[in-house]
């Protein structure tokens, strides 16, 4: 029952709550481990789709082990009648005798409920284990249900000098093998993939999840603000493979929404002022159906529009050893002047070495 | 005598050795550590100016107990008379039974020379230990002896995407105060500092080693074909206190050469075809100057100078959190046109935080 325990077995909770990242949209991704007696008796993460929950696998697995244990969880257990009865009712019947948790759960059905109907039914609780990693962990969840809108990765793979293609437009390959297939792992741990309509004409881009032996399927999203996108190439013909919505501006003509319709894309319509998409009511909009964790992977306007108004919320970076020069295309389009002391900084999380690149990833700082 | 024993004691040599970087030119800096009966009885390393050299001041230290010791050295000792007698006489008459070396002199006047004295006077000589080691450490030395050049370090400091300064100019600060301090620290290890005409305009540097506790003094290098450089400035009021040479073209104006040479700067006079200092030729005359090692800060027009002549041996890159755009202003100039895998790709060395910002460095793969 020691503090170091507690936060031993939240971070095994945190680990398992990994395992959801990218698939349990709209839901928060939540792992739970039940202890009696200093032995693991079960363990549980939210599944994929969102249901069930952490908290019913791990006690299915505990059985009659439960009665007196102590249970961890990564989020506050719900506290609503869903689909099926609440995950702190359910914690109380199996007599677990101690619940702690990283965090209480935002979500207005739930805010403190859990914990209250734990306490009720006589449940020792104790909150605040492990917050800061909880929290990061859930940052998506936390954004669409704090600000209505999910968290946003942007991805650039780079060479030295910061560009993405030649002067010629070539871009295949700047980085390495390992750390196209570390971009692959970043997909499927994200409820969707974002990039720019000037991409998606360069580049006419799957943006699925491939080589990793992993079946999840990333929400593909092109901002396209009329639709000008490639037919009959790749994004078209995977259109029927992983989802794929279509951001789109009010002046789209209707003969491209019918046919990305009719491949089975979904159209999202959104204000494009000046002829762009306005980011901010983008994300508000895919915050509304749900999405949770989106992925960026550019291009460089795109990019630019998302900085320009504060939406990254985590960098991550592969810079490669080579050089393209000041006439290779740039990673970030033009961003709005500003003082350098005013700019926008990113905290460091990590850098390593990946394959033959360097990865640095950011967070807003 | 295992061969763990040797690298071991091998890689303190070089430890000894890399203590002389940026201050022996035009000599090597090397290392020496004698052993007797598994105890280290002598230490030494090339002294400033690069005299006296590594094996006197290890062999001073050891006196008596030199007699039978193995001595390593992490290049094959001297056999020419110069100022002193030849390391490898002193070696032999000090009573040493064996040498271990890591890599035979390419200098002419020794270039096996040596080994062949140490063996011909009954030492047992040893070689190749830790040798790809010990060639990166004294890479400035052995282009200098065998490509007529010093070695070059590139180091680039910018923002997450790739720019040295604002649209408007501003480059104070991009990188934190500990990456600044670690740039300090790489150009008290070079013979050399270098940047371009553009650079010395814009920012009027001092290009010294400060705020370390080092009272070296690196060379100081501007490459401005017409001398066209800022008077009356920083880089003016310090031309007596660290050496200051410019590189200019066959174009610079007799006033120009006057003025700074009353400040004391030496003149550099290379070809500058098209305006432009030819990087191999100025490259070429600094390493008959004596210098080994030149760590180049920019700017762009000069890096991309270098790189595009293959010029670059190592690159450093320090990358800061934060976004410039496109409208930033790029830290490599445009490059000569070429397909992506035509480009010449680096290795990556190592990659760490520094502060909080990214260090990586690489070298030519």
């Amino acid at each position: 029952m020691s503090a170091d325990n507690d936060a031993r077995h939240m971070r095994h909770a945190l680990a398992l709550a990994a395992r959801g990242l990218g698939r349990v949209w709209p839901n928060p991704a939540v792992g739970c481990v039940i202890v009696a007696g200093g032995r693991i008796v079960g363990r549980g993460w939210t599944q994929p789709g969102g249901r069930p929950h952490a908290e019913p696998g791990a006690l299915a697995q505990a059985g009659a082990a439960a009665r007196g244990a102590t249970a961890y969880v990564s989020l506050e257990p719900c506290a609503h009648h869903g689909k099926t009865p609440p995950c702190a009712a359910a914690l109380a019947a199996a007599g677990v005798a101690r619940v702690v948790t990283a965090l209480e759960d935002p979500d207005p059905r739930v805010a403190g409920g859990g914990h209250a109907m734990l306490r009720a039914a006589g449940v020792e609780v104790a909150t605040g284990v492990m917050t800061a990693e909880a929290a990061r962990l859930n940052r998506g969840f936390l954004s669409r249900i704090t600000r209505g809108r999910p968290m946003v990765t942007l991805k650039l793979a780079t060479s030295f000098d910061g560009r993405i293609a030649t002067g010629a437009g070539e871009s295949r390959w700047i980085t390495g093998a390992e750390a196209r297939a570390r971009v692959h792992l970043m997909r499927a741990t994200h409820d969707a993939v974002l990039v720019g309509g000037g991409t998606a004409r360069a580049d006419d881009p799957e943006l699925t999840v491939r080589g990793l032996g992993i079946a999840h399927r990333p929400v593909r999203v092109i901002a396209a603000a009329t639709l000008d996108l490639p037919r009959g190439g790749r994004l078209a013909a995977s259109a029927g493979q992983a989802p794929l919505w279509l951001v789109h501006g009010p002046d789209a003509p209707a003969a491209a929404r019918a046919y990305w319709q009719g491949l089975g894309a979904r159209l999202v319509e959104v204000a494009a002022p000046g002829g762009r998409i306005d980011p901010g009511a983008m994300l508000a909009q895919l915050g509304a159906a749900g999405l949770t964790r989106v992925f960026c992977e550019g291009g460089g306007q795109l990019a630019a529009a998302l900085l320009d108004s504060g939406l990254v919320d985590e960098l991550v970076g592969f810079t490669a050893g080579l050089m393209l020069g000041a006439d290779g295309r740039p990673a970030i389009g033009a961003l709005a002047p500003r003082a350098l002391a005013a700019m926008p900084r990113f905290r460091l999380i990590e850098t390593l070495p990946v394959g033959g690149d360097v990865l640095h990833r950011w967070e807003l700082a």
